[in-house]
This record gives structure tokens, sequence and C-alpha cells, in this order.
């Protein structure tokens, strides 16, 4: 049993200031952490990098970029200047990896509103804006050596988070682009459902495109908000060993993050969150990378 | 204008009994319905036959038979005991579709459970029985000219109502069989976000297995219920002119149900309900048809 591919990202403790984050990893024996942005700006980025990296921490992502479905010159204009401050932060404190999570569409427009064929329903006019805006920061990104990762997302974020949502479909867009520019993430949350999703995998994989792996659990019922519905892994219905195996045997040797949002699990003392962690890791994903 | 292909699921209106919600429809000029076997056994079969028979209406499809992923003798003896009575109502209330939802996995074991190759939280294995069972049922409701209509649901009831989520994945099951026994309904609300919609739709037109067309809405935020956030055709996210479309171009020219799970509209007099959902259906769905 090992902790050495394990990585904590901060979101699964939400309470903890970026130190305290990174403070209770190294205390816990964790070698890796994925971070999200909010708690590096409370920091302050250079103070973030340094954080880290005197802790003798590997980065495994940073979360996240994204939200690019926006249609007009103002909106597609903000979101071109967040990701390229987004691709600036990740180069900073030291990892490749920067997870993207693509947008959905506008708000529902009401039924007076009828859909165009460029109106604010058309899910694959928003899939093309998010393509023509990958294709417009990746060459930003190589210039500070970042890749642009794809998260899949649960097609029940289909509509207000991410117009991705299988990862045959990500890498579909991937494949405009070099695997050393855009890659995936497999985070089992949103993608445990797919039927299709071992061969995913395995085209992935052979394309060289995993670019981090992330577990936790679903769980039932959905949390009132349902974007903090996870559960630790081995709490819910997904199938850990199973998929972990398709992942490893593509040959991935990368960390894996633990990403969990769930308000009862923020309230618990991190330093708790981190044992359940480790525990459910070392017995269910570990044992089949 | 017309509301001729337009169907009431009796769903939508759950209030009312059968017999108010077949006079509702008549009051309403509508000339189809989709049943609910909840109100159907409340009336009593055979004068819930009587009713749909008196009144003059189609009915567009009986909901719902399914529910056999179970993995015990008993569990396996009871879904085929509940979906033969399904097939045997189906036939004495004139529908040709029963609507199959197929059903999810066990409740998640917990930790301690570990996810072995036929374990709880084997999708591949609870998929493999669904298609055992439908081979089981098969024989008999061709024995009364009844057909089982598979029901791909939104991913986000896959741990839960259906280990089926995708069209292709329904086709793919169906595909075993012949397509007057086996068919597929296509359901805005849990189809939508799929990226190979379209094909999938043409794909279930050429193999002549549409039995069904059934619209409600995506809109967020989901209720507390998550099964019960349906919305009224163009309160939310879905482009139905778009989809309605490649229903119609598969040259599909049955009934288009219109089938809700909401709280507040089942709150809403019935009247009313049947008000909006003509006006939607006639701006929304019925000039794409």
């Amino acid at each position: 049993m090992s902790t050495h591919r394990l990585s904590l990202n901060t979101a699964t403790t939400k309470r903890w200031t970026l130190e305290e984050a990174v403070d209770g990893v190294v205390a816990a024996g964790i070698e890796s952490v994925g971070l999200w942005r909010d708690r590096v700006a409370e920091a302050g980025l250079e103070r973030a990098a340094q954080l880290v990296r005197e802790r003798g921490l590997r980065v495994s992502s940073l979360c996240r970029g994204g939200f690019l479905t926006a249609a007009t010159e103002t909106g597609i204009a903000t979101a071109l200047d967040d990701n390229r401050a987004a691709i600036v932060e990740a180069s900073t404190l030291g990892t490749r990896e920067l997870i993207m999570v693509v947008g959905g569409l506008p708000a529902a427009p009401g039924p007076e509103q009828p859909a165009t064929p460029d109106g604010d329903r058309d899910l694959v006019a928003a899939r093309q804006r998010v393509v023509d805006r990958i294709g417009e920061l990746v060459g930003f990104a190589r210039g500070h050596d970042v890749r642009l990762v794809l998260e899949p997302l649960h097609p029940l974020f289909a509509a207000d988070r991410a117009v991705l949502s299988t990862l045959g479909q990500c890498l579909d867009v991937a494949s405009r682009f070099d695997a050393r520019d855009v890659g995936v993430v497999i985070d089992t949350y949103h993608v445990w459902w797919d039927p299709h999703l071992r061969g995913e995998i395995v085209r992935a994989g052979q394309e060289g495109r995993i670019a981090s792996y992330q577990v936790s659990d679903w769980i039932l019922p959905l949390a009132p908000v349902a974007l903090n519905s996870r559960g630790h892994v081995g709490d819910g219905y997904i199938d850990f060993p199973t998929i972990t195996r398709w992942v490893a045997e593509t040959g991935y040797a990368g960390d894996v993050e633990v990403e969990i949002f769930n308000e009862e699990i923020w309230a618990q003392p991190g330093e708790r969150t981190l044992a359940t962690m480790i525990d459910r890791y070392t017995r269910l994903v570990e044992p089949h990378l």
C-alpha cells in the first residue's frame, strides 16, 4: 500500500486555506496537490508557488479554466482573458495541466424566445464556440508549457456548466490539436455511467491525452445544490476497481486526485477528511493501479 | 395548427383520476392519452379500457414496465410477473407500446463491500440482466401484440432507475430482437444532451423502432426530488424545434406525448396545465413535425 500517487484536490478541504492544505497533506504523507484558483488567489500566486515548492509537493493540476461558450464579443474577450490568466497561474505553480470546464448554455431564455440556429439553446453551436476558443488559447498555453485539459462533465451539468458530456466527445475536440497541447481528464464522478467508457479510456491512452485521473463517488440523493453531491470513494455506486484498472491498463502513471464537493464533508475537520480519503484510496483504488 | 398528434401522459396531471383525465383531454380537444398504471389500477383495468374506448381516445402508450436488473431468483421472478401483468394491461387498454424503464443498480453497498465482477456496482452485468429479461418477456409480449419499448433515461438516473442511458445503447439492446417486438422511446428530457442524438434518431427510424416521442423540458435548479424537475416545453434549455425536426425526418407519424413530473405543475388545475401544454406544443413542436 502506498499513497505515492495520491493527490488532494483542495476543493475537497474547502475550509482550509492553501497553507493549511499544504501543511495538512504533508502531515498525512501525501505528496501531491491539485489546486483551485480561489485558494491560490487568496494566498497570492507567488506565495502559493513558494508554499508548494517549499513543501516539496507536486502540483497535479490547476482547476480550472474554461467557460468558453459565450457568444458575444465582450463575453468571448472576458473568457479569453481569464483563461490566459489561468495559464500563467498554472505555469507559475509548476503544473502543465490546466483543467477546463468548458461552460454550458446561456440561461434558458423562456418560451417566448424561439430557438434559432444560432440561438441560446443550440448545443451544436455552443460546442463549436468551445473548439474555436481552445484554438485561440492553445498557442498561448504552449508558450507557457501548459496543456489545456478538457473535462467531460456529467450530463446533469450539460445545461449550465459543460456542453462536453462524454470522454469521447472531449477526445473528438482534442483530436484537432497536438496531444502535448490539449488533453483530457477522467473524473469518475462524471463518466462512470458511460456505456462506451472503457473504449474511450483506451483511446485516450493511445492518443496520449490522459492528463489526470480524478476520483469521487456518485451518491444519492443529490444535495440541494446538485454540484455538491459527491461522496468519498466507496460511499456510492461507482465501481472504482474496474475503472481504475481500465485507466491503469493505458499505462497512465500520473497522480490520482481526490476531488469532492460536499457540504457535509466540508464541515468536517480536514484531517479527518484526509484520513478517510487515504483509507478509501488504499483499499479501492491503489491496488488496481 | 393542430393538436391531432398531441397526447397527454396522465403523469402530467397527477391529481386527476383516470376519468377526470379522459374528460379533461376530450374537453381540451386532445385525441390521445398515455396512461400510467397507477391511475389504471385505481379505475380498474376493464373500466379504464372502457373509459378510453367510450371517449374515442387513442392510447399512445402505457407507462411503465421494466425494473429488470434484480440479480436474485426472487427479484427476477417478481420482475417478470409484474411485466407480464403490464403486458396484459397494455393489450387490454388498446396500445401496442409498453414503455420500459429498465431499472438501476442495487442500493450502494458501502465501502466495506468490495465491487466484484458480479457485484452490486457492476453496470455491465446489470445491463446484461436487462437483455436477459427482455429475452424472456418478448414472446409473451408478442402473444399479446405488445411491443416492449426501451427508454433511455438521463444519466442522472443511471444509479437508481435505468442502466440504459442513451438512445444508442437502447438500440444496441433492441437490435437483438425484431422491431415489432422491441422499440425505443425518444424522450427529450432524457436525451437532449447527447452529442450523438441526431445519428441515433436516424438509426432508430431506419430500424423501425421509434414507438413514442415524449416531450418535456430540462429546467434548473433541480427539484428536491430530482425526478420531479421537468418543465413545460419552452421553459428550459431544450431545443424542441431541432429535435422535433430530427424525429419528423425519420417519418415518425405517431403521437407526441407530454410527460411532466413537477410538483408545482401538479398543484395547478389540470385544465390550466392542458392549456399551457397545448400552447407550447402548437408553438414549439407541431410546426416542426
